[in-house]
């Protein structure tokens, strides 16, 4: 089936899911948000758009963020990264305390919030506002020089911080953080408070679909054996601790947030976001998931 | 670069390696094979082989035996085999006993020993002799009608089995198992014991490749939906606790044993086995792994 | 208050309680006892004894078979029992395996059943039959020379036992077992099937409270101090995982088992034993460690 | 033998033990404690003072402070204090953000430092300096109106409190803090660098050797029930991870601090502590624990 297509049955298909699933309500913001809605986008590699439903409503990315932080680090500190985070699951979220403690602070992935402190961490030591940074790099990607963060979002996200606070002065008490706590966790909180759409997000994962370059401005921002590794990385950690059976039921790289977004990838081919705000038990898009596992069966077009 | 000159390459390179790691060696058969041993056969789809070293030398499947296992398993049960055993990645081999305890006795996924206790628990019920059944698989795959396990390894290794004796009576305690203990754990190991070279390992992976048809037969084992899965699965579960960063580096769907073989696959395109049994800390062959990644590298056609 | 008075008013005061809790149910023959009984018995230093209720009615001791059979292995490997068992609360329930896991296969304590599988084999080396060299030591201790352990019992017991099965080949997986693990299950399982009445426990419990030697035959057991550190085992340990709370709750040594009955101590005073089946949800006898308490409050005699 | 020949004679035998061991190091004022100094007290009930070495030294009293703070919780809060903290052991020292975590944040006991973070909160909300009010309590146990915390000891015991900052946001995560975690911090440093000497921490332990009320003055604090209880808590759970092995070797309630310091009793009888700076691997004082085994074997004085 071909991509428009596959988009329209997909839309069709989950109306019934849309009144599903549970918004994330920690903080008011977030938890205000119309569960209803639904919005997916594709962008392809010769920049060719295709839409459904509310793809250009802007929502909260969230943990998204965390995929560009990731970037963002690897381009400043390459491979030595990876002394200071992990890349493998981290099995339950039973576990996440746990395995810090049992690992000597180190986090296990960059896609836990443990292990995007430490990336926080590590682009607070390389920019003066870290925030900034990030939006910078989202706008250049988007081609959209108007995102910006919520700080409303920001600010109320970092009120109820405790448990991230936990786990940075757990990390920093390993010595494993090199910025005040307070620091890290006002960047932490202002990177997963930007506001993008489907669109926005779908073209900002070409950068990953095209091995590394931007496709509009053919900029190359990461090596193609890095870009690879970072969409493994989307494949076996991205989904939170149900990232096996996203890769099982999807066979997409993707990085899902509690904003109801996920942003996934057709190496060589497209980028591809989904957002919908009521989430499954394992913190993922309900709809969102449905959706993807449709269009990879529809145009059995994954990755295997 | 061609996978022919890819092949050489890498069979140059790796030399340096093949002095290194640790042979296992909890049983004697498997601690005698000499470490510095090196095989590698790619096998297209329209059957071409090539091949590297001792790519025609037999070895002890080992825990490649699971991936066919479950192949067999879902071909009996189908989805309801996932009520039985999960399909997230296991984090560390730490938490092996932990997560069950935390998880009711199911285990994380197939590929884990607890994991592939309950899939041929299953096969258990379903055949008279288990291992027959999967010796009877890996002849139609590899089209080679003689091989056999090794009944010497399988006793040998029955005796050494107190760890999988626990898991497997943990399990049982939670009701979680159909058939006697003995009687798994015989045909558990027997199936480990399977010997095969990576000629034949390469062809049987195109069972995956082909996305659920035998190449050489026609036969259709597997819906190409499912096949994909298994593919997903090897990818995010295949090779121990190092999933993440197998993933990461060689980005391809393998699976590995302690007896130092790799098998993995390119979808659409070809099986690929690799073997030397010298073992890196994680338990998968420290050369078998840098060849795929060096494979990949040369040939830039991971999944990514 | 006087201890005669003291078990007439628990006698009265238990009634409400006696329906309640739940009698352990994992083997049919403990199914079936009535859950509404109580008894209780107090043995003093110069063989008085005060009793109530069943008093005089046989019951399985269980767990309380742990602390006889430690008697015996201290007898016999003296200090050196230490570095294949430790003597540390185990934490939650839910930590037995992890524990196990954690620290090499050395169970925190000889109470709980981890430790006890290596008390046995401790036994199992040193015994032709260690079943009967417990029993012989209860008969001893008791006085009586016509107790013995229930075979329909142990029969039963070692049909469900695969729990202990799988932590029994886990410490075997660590080179921690000196005996196979059948002919270790099988004795563990016949000690805990002796059946005792809480006058005869009280009696056996003196040997404690006389400081290692048996108070009708002045035969000495154990030292003074190995005797006292034996009872400082049964407060931080000898309750499950309600040990702090039983010692902050009753204050006196204690050992308890399934089968409802608590055998305690007061150091220089006496033997205590109370039976109730029903259990709470620690697995201690429910009316059984309210009379405990009851009783230390009324006579104000607890060992702080 | 009497007290005062037991005193002799431990002075006597610890003299080699005092290079040994290892000072708290993890702030400069411990750090640069020596090592090889002695002290030890006891006070009888009827005011009597035996002591030996430098036992009117003053140290930093740590997590002896714990025993204190718990006191006056359970005089502001009765049994309602036990729904925020439990009373069992903790088992093992990798545990404590595990069994944090596994319990929806409820410590395990009031010993452990995210029991006392509890126990501190607990004060916030009733004190408006609970540091304050803890050193008015030792000041009318001591009978010494001039001991105070040490300021500067407390501010850089605040500057090195990531772990801790991490367990009270962790516990505040789950809604279980009613103060700031900064205030709670802040007064629970103060209240871990309040300084006393052996004499005094004896004199003050007879509050709970006495059943609740103070000997010199005979106000009464605690019920007798209460003050058993606590004494119960301080023997299955005041020595950190070694409690168990402590009461097997010791036989007393006691409660540690890393300043070197046990303050231990005989119910009934008196009031101990021993002081000195090199610390064992479990964090208690190496020659303090020695010397109180010591103590019980010479004067065959435990409560066992």
């Amino acid at each position: 089936m071909h991509d428009r297509q596959a988009l329209d049955a997909i839309y069709a298909h989950v109306q019934p899911l849309l009144g599903q699933g549970r918004v994330a309500d920690y903080i008011p913001e977030l938890a205000h948000v119309p569960r209803e809605q639904f919005g997916m986008a594709i962008v392809k590699l010769d920049g060719e758009v295709l839409q459904v439903g509310a793809a250009e409503q802007r929502f909260s990315i969230q943990s998204i963020s965390k995929l560009f932080a990731l970037v963002l680090a690897l381009q400043s500190e390459g491979e030595a990264l990876w002394q200071r985070v992990g890349r493998e699951p981290s099995g339950t979220p039973f576990n996440s305390l746990v395995q810090l403690e049992a690992e000597g602070g180190k986090p296990r992935n960059p896609f836990i919030n443990a292990g995007a402190l430490v990336v926080t961490d590590v682009l607070c030591s390389r920019f003066a506002t870290p925030e900034n940074a990030l939006v910078g790099l989202m706008r250049r990607l988007s081609g959209n020089a108007a995102l910006d963060y919520n700080l409303k979002v920001a600010q109320s996200e970092r009120r109820h911080s405790d448990r991230n606070a936990a786990m940075a002065h757990f990390i920093a008490s390993f010595g494993r953080l090199a910025n005040p706590v307070d620091r890290v966790l006002d960047a932490y909180c202002s990177q997963c408070s930007i506001e993008m759409n489907c669109v926005e997000l779908a073209r900002a994962a070409l950068l990953l679909a095209q091995h590394g370059s931007v496709p509009h401005s053919g900029e190359r921002l990461l090596t193609p054996s890095l870009a690879k590794r970072i969409s493994a990385l989307m494949l076996t950690c991205g989904t939170y601790d149900a990232a096996g059976d996203f890769a099982f039921r999807v066979g997409l790289p993707a990085k899902s947030g509690v904003g109801g977004g996920i942003v996934a990838l057709i190496p060589g081919r497209c980028g591809i976001c989904v957002w919908s705000p009521g989430l499954d038990e394992t913190g993922n898009s309900l709809a969102g998931t449905a959706a993807l596992e449709m269009f990879t069966t529809l145009t059995e077009r994954s990755i295997f």
